[in-house]
């Protein structure tokens, strides 16, 4: 049973869930910021990941990587999977722009976030759900996705 | 034809090559940093490489994440892609302690490197290349590699 660390549930606004990984919005409007977490209990590096997985994972990064390219049109796209903090694999996926404010820097550590408006939550939730594939199906396909609807 | 960024060539050491990855070390004894560069030219960012060079790159970055696991036992790996300066596709593979001097921040920007003593790079070399699989017959087997190997 796959339980989000509690640190990144409380920073991140929930978009979708792919075959492997949910797939986060950092609360941050600084930067569009996207956050996989492969759900799989008790993992904390990519290579304790099996090989399956692994591939799930980085067409998952591509994925992400192109949702915001599509969306934001960034000049670079940073990825990372650091877990100094936060031990629960999870790989960040961050559209990067020679004018914000930590390049070129990296955005971890880069000072306090700033969180979206409510009044905005909501349209920039929808606007990247809608910019990632619909993987219903694919979703239904596994029965662990199935046994935990009800925690969401 | 691929050819290493000069800023690549000039902080870390080579130890190797991988199917689709050139695997150099960092040149900063304060950490065990890998860097692998996919020989592929003109690639930026990992959405941009074809699927089969993705599954090669995560499969190397498992590797590496094992070779400095094995070699140093770190706390954590940290991986990460980021090119805001050098924008030449490159992975960081990096071993962490608790008691490293940038944690439990990123490495990159955490001040100068500590580059390893002339005495010491031959055998801190030679560890790295045994601890990672011989693929010569591999290597052979790809020609863009053998018009390659005078430009070394």
């Amino acid at each position: 049973m796959f339980i989000l660390h509690e640190r990144l549930k409380a920073d991140t606004l929930e978009i979708t869930r792919l075959e492997l990984s949910r797939v986060l919005l950092m609360n941050d409007s600084a930067f569009p910021w996207l956050i996989l977490v492969p759900e799989r209990e008790g993992i904390r590096e990519i290579h304790e990941l099996n090989e399956k997985d692994r591939v799930l994972l980085v067409e998952e990064m591509a994925l992400a990587s192109r949702v915001i390219r599509q969306l934001y049109m960034p000049d670079k796209i940073n990825i990372g999977a650091l877990g100094n903090l936060v031990p629960q694999l999870h790989v960040h996926v961050v559209g990067r722009y020679a004018a914000d404010r930590a390049w070129p820097g990296p955005v971890w550590g880069a000072g306090p976030a700033s969180p979206y408006a409510d009044s905005e939550r909501d349209s920039i939730r929808e606007r990247f759900r809608k910019a990632f594939p619909d993987k219903k199906q694919s979703a239904l396909s596994q029965p662990l996705r199935q046994g935990e609807q009800g925690a969401q």
